[in-house]
């Protein structure tokens, strides 16, 4: 067993090898001017001048659009954030004046919106240095996107992870007088990954709204009504969509996934804090955070192959990409086992019937990384078209567009059936080794190799973004081929991080919810849960609203795209109309006033699925009592979780089954069915219908299964005090204000 | 309090008054002979001799297209039956040799059969009738469909309630030796509840991929390869459309709400047979079966004022079924009030903390009537095109089909919030008044307007059929416009129905569980169910999981219309190209390839699905015993009854807003978007991708979440002595076999 000391070094190598990992990569693609000669590209001339401006000035109007909303987008933010701070300082603090958990929680809220903004700075700054690139080798493309994956990944997980020791740090040595103070330290803790989780959740919802408004505007009034070839910049549209993917895929991803390695933690350690043997050996509570910590090391030393060989075909692309995951996936295990042996007690004891050692502790992880890892497979067995599903869903464009989507939601529920086993049997395994806090572990060791995961989530849309720009730019049909086949290389791997932040999210959605439980048994007492049974009617009534919650939250953020996108649809058709010299090319469209109304738009719309969110626990808290919100989040988890893996994957199949076809691959009595085609035309009416499934709705449904868990847990004090519906009904007045 | 014999004289009263108003429906059915002159049709001629013909040989088509379907149908489903019988018989019943739950499971399967088959008769015998009514009056026509229905409901539900009261009065001669055999005998008598629910299941499932595979099939080829007018008789497949229509939405329809009555009885029956206030006064165990019979006779009366008035206009067909579904509840209120004191003890104790009296029995059912009425309404909102929802989903098809289908699943999402919080609050309150029982009264009270319920929800597919019928025999326009009005009156009470079938299942399934609950926690001892928390892992790996299945069952039904509704395509097509005649109507398709196409692969595909319902849970308690499935179930019921919801209303809206354009009332900047537009394209797809959620999985949805609570009812004795995998799991071997 290390010492505090020790653990806080371990923890600042690890996190300083990360960021200095981030910053040599951000080096290196600052290190890329474009329009001088350097090693990428040695030759200049009028082309290169001209084409090398356009790009210069497309890249900015991306750079200043995303910049703009992000900017608008916090500002939104920082006014819900300073509202909660109040509510959470004023109401949740159990004694008024302290701030503990208000702290958290703004150092949180401060921590993501870093995140986010790290993410889209990166992604802006790389997309048109990898078109650039993309000139000369397909080699070096990748390395500049999988590069920008690397910043993006190492400094938002070292950044996460060092701002929390700190705090942590900070709070044991000001807070702590006795070792029972833990239990309630780390409440105030679980204030950090609420802060992180609500500006993810408004980070998705704003972001999935932006990228889909801009997107399915575009598509409906470009390609439908107007013939515009896929990111054509007599589209009005098209920097506003390609805008889009920086801060809905990236910034929105990024904060998620902090959302979800902050909550992880928390959890994790607000579950331990009631396992005697924590007390007798608090280093141990440094043990969530060693495994993360070892995640950035292994994950360190596996990035440094990616840059390792050609990467000349979309299978050496592919295949590089997958090795990553595979082989972060293995070092992991040794390296998980290293961590829990090094930090836990030899017994660890009152959180199963019988003593557990640090071995029990690794499995758990263990279960949870390997099960990550074939969610991941799994979903990208049901999304990519070099398999069976996909195909199917292509063939049943042959009998038009009603087919098509008919047979996508099927995929996408079928899709539910293996990762709902593996995510149950993960939660039941792991609670059987060691409790709540072996489900948190769960969660954990599946996040662990998020430092990877992160940096191919980034680089997909970069590769995605660098196509586009490059279409724009007009560079010649080969560069726009080679990133292509880095964005399709990508997206399988995209689908695969889509699956795992699902399962992770329901993980760590669980292990907060036991946290929740764990808090509400111990330290409420005017109304206790004493009767959790899933039978009871308030539990039930909880389930059954919880379940619908997904579905409500859904309709909400459909609407919001549909909505946004009209507005957008009006637009294009205006400018068209008043300038019909943009149609050909003729006049420059006004890309800034879609950049406008997407950025206008999105805003507005995030906050009615938002504050539903943090409305509805809270409601139910306060009228119904704590025993409601008991049953108010399983039901929204395990409806949440099948909702949100379905319509990723219906969504994900949908696109793929239209990329499938435009790649000729489509074969229908014998007749390839292509480009241009009715099969074609049925297929990109299921892409729109997918795209706010899986980049809009879907994503958010993960936020939604933490957030409402993660800000029950902080205010089970606020309900317990309340429940005034149920102290209007009962009779007895036990517990109920006077 | 009544006694014994005064209740069952009561029960035979009711069900014999409803018989016999069956009866004489079906005889003023009878007594309209097609072709020869009478008392509505006074004109006989060469143009009359000619329909006349015609019409009888269609209904012939459509009459044995139906019972060949029905007798192929019950064919297999008898082998399931019968194996299920095996399985009840030797590893159900608490002693071998004993057969009181096996003879109750067969008894139910047959009535359940019974039932099915006298809907498709009477509905085959009623269609074309009201075609050739509707030649002269519309009220002569209205009254047909409606008198089939009457016919339909009376006799179905007299029929279940007398079986059940004979089946209970035998039982209880030979069966009680001692009022403690109550709940064995109950168990037992939950086997008749269980053979209906299977029934039910395959005659949905099946029914619902006939009709819909047949719809989908007729629209695809017909309508959009080769501009075939709806129900042309020029179009091969139109005969297994018309037959689909009254296996699946008549037959089935009539069957499923067969299984909730007999389930919500039973439900009943083993709950209040824990109290020890019934055990004193054992004629009360009648009181669920009066509840039942009162409605008999609430809508005897109802249903004669349908026959009085004129309907000549859509507004009054409208009104009229209206005023039959609110009078039936209003009357059934002081009814409800009047059955509770005269059958329950003026204590009821040992159900609630305190004492309750039959007045707090009455409420529970009012909550349960009156919040069934209003889901019916909050339903009618979300599908009629008389208000906003429908018209925005409308007006989305002129972004095209892709924004059509997006508004129209947020809309799905949207119309689950009212029904979900009346059902919660609905379970709430009336667990609070009498625990359990009050959930299974609340469940009968929503269910004692069944009669009248299911007289309109056959009216419809009636007086729609006739509407085909019309077409084929090509009657004149007027003759198609009248039925077409009936036919548009019935689809806004249907879609009433439908809601109502959801939330009436929501219910008994809830009522169910608590009876699984308190068998399993009163008779089982290997794996007694101690911890129930919803916190506990094997009830949220249930719970989990039992959210997941409504995914997994809707993807198999999805897939299976798809499959079928292209063999039919490939048939037309094939008919179509073989002989060209067919299309200009030269020569005659070959309509029964088509019907035996549907009824082939309907069979096939049915059994997938409706394994899937019975394996689960049967799978998850033999090895991981009844707690994991105390989990599963509620999971089953509260995701099942969303996706229910929304998948029905969804389907109901997108059909809707077709109409709505079809009908010429969208108007979209300024201009009338009618058939043959763009607009009108898109909204056609939007209504072919409805129709299977709307009518095959989203009504079986309300069945597998009934079944799955039955079957683990009668099956918790098996999941006791089995648990095979949590025995290898757990080091102690307490309940495990050796």
């Amino acid at each position: 067993m290390i010492s505090f000391e020790l653990s806080n070094i371990l923890i600042l190598v690890s996190t300083g090898i990360g960021l200095l990992w981030a910053v040599y990569n951000a080096y290196k693609l600052n290190r890329i001017k474009i329009g001088t000669p350097n090693q990428y590209n040695n030759f200049q001339d009028d082309y290169q001048d001209h084409h090398s401006q356009l790009l210069l000035e497309i890249a900015s109007h991306i750079e200043s659009g995303a910049a703009a909303f992000l900017a608008a987008e916090y500002r939104y933010i920082g006014v819900v954030i300073i509202l909660l701070a109040l509510l959470i300082f004023f109401i949740v603090e159990p004694v008024l004046g302290q701030a503990w958990t208000t702290v958290a929680f703004l150092v949180g809220a401060l921590t993501s919106i870093i995140s986010g903004f790290i993410g889209m700075r990166v992604a802006t700054f790389s997309n048109y240095r990898c078109a650039y690139c993309a000139q000369t080798k397909m080699t070096e493309a990748f390395a500049v996107a999988y590069r920008a994956g690397c910043v993006m990944g190492f400094a938002l997980v070292s950044f996460a992870l060092l701002s929390l020791t700190i705090l942590l740090g900070i709070y044991i040595n000001w807070f702590i007088k006795d070792y029972r103070d833990f239990q309630q330290l780390f409440e105030a803790i679980a204030g950090y990954g609420l802060g992180g989780s609500v500006i993810a959740l408004f980070g998705r919802v704003g972001g999935g709204i932006y990228t889909k408004a801009a997107d399915v505007g575009a598509d409906l009034v470009g390609k439908v009504e107007n013939d515009f070839k896929e990111d054509s910049p007599n589209n009005p549209a098209t920097i506003a969509d390609n805008v889009g993917d920086n801060v809905g895929d990236i910034a929105g991803m990024g904060a998620d996934l902090f959302g979800s390695f902050a909550e992880a933690t928390c959890a994790a350690l607000v579950v331990c804090s009631v396992s005697p043997s924590f007390y007798y050996h608090p280093t141990t509570f440094y043990y969530p955070l060693l495994v993360s910590a070892a995640g950035i090391l292994v994950c360190f030393i596996v990035s440094i192959f990616a840059f390792v060989g050609e990467k000349e075909s979309f299978d050496q692309v592919s295949n590089a990409l997958k090795f990553q995951l595979i082989l972060s996936t293995l070092l992991m295990l040794p390296a998980l086992y290293y961590v829990a042996y090094l930090t836990l007690p030899e017994r660890i004891f009152g959180l199963a019937p019988v003593d557990r050692q640090p071995i029990h502790a690794w499995l758990c992880t263990v279960v949870g990384l390997i099960s990550g890892c074939i969610i991941g497979f799994v979903t990208e067995y049901y999304t990519s078209h070099s398999y069976r599903p996909v195909q199917e869903v292509a063939q049943a464009c042959g009998t038009g567009a009603a087919t098509n989507i008919i047979y996508g939601i099927a995929l996408g529920n079928l899709s539910t059936i293996i990762p709902v086993f593996l995510l149950a049997f993960t939660a039941f395994i792991s609670y059987s080794l060691l409790s709540m806090f072996g489900v948190a572990l769960s969660a954990l060791g599946m996040l662990s190799t998020l430092t990877i995961g992160l940096a191919i989530d980034a680089y997909g849309p970069v590769s995605d973004n660098a196509g586009g720009i490059a279409e724009m730019v007009g560079y010649p049909q080969d560069v726009r081929h080679r990133t292509d086949q880095l964005d399709a290389a990508g997206n399988c791997t995209a689908a695969i991080g889509k699956g795992f932040a699902i399962g992770s999210a329901a993980l760590v959605a669980f292990s907060l919810y036991g946290a929740f439980i764990t808090r509400a048994s111990n330290s409420l007492n005017k109304h206790p849960l004493t009767d959790l049974g899933v039978n009871s009617p308030l539990v039930f009534l909880g389930l059954l609203i919880g379940a619908m919650i997904p579905y409500w939250f859904s309709a909400f953020t459909l609407k919001s795209v549909g909505r946004a996108a009209f507005e957008m649809v009006e637009e294009v058709r205006k400018q068209l109309a008043e300038r019909p010299g943009i149609r050909d090319g003729r006049e420059k469209p006004d890309y800034d006033r879609c950049i406008a109304i997407s950025t206008k738009s999105s805003l507005q719309e995030m906050f009615a699925p938002g504050l539903l969110v943090i409305l509805v626990p809270l409601a139910l808290g306060l009228f119904l009592g704590p025993t409601a919100v008991a049953g108010l989040l399983p039901g929204i988890l395990v409806s949440g979780v099948c909702m949100a893996t379905s319509s990723a994957n219906s969504g994900g199949a949908w696109d793929n089954a239209k990329k499938y076809i435009e790649a000729d691959l489509c074969e229908i009595d014998d007749i390839i069915k292509g480009k241009g085609t009715d099969e074609h035309k049925a297929a990109v009416i299921g892409d729109t219908v997918g795209d706010p499934l899986k980049d809009t709705s879907g994503p958010s449904l993960n936020i939604l299964i933490k957030l409402s868990a993660i800000f029950s847990l902080v205010f089970a004090g606020v309900y317990d005090k309340s429940a005034w519906l149920l102290c209007a009904m009962t009779t007895s007045s036990s517990g109920c204000p006077a």
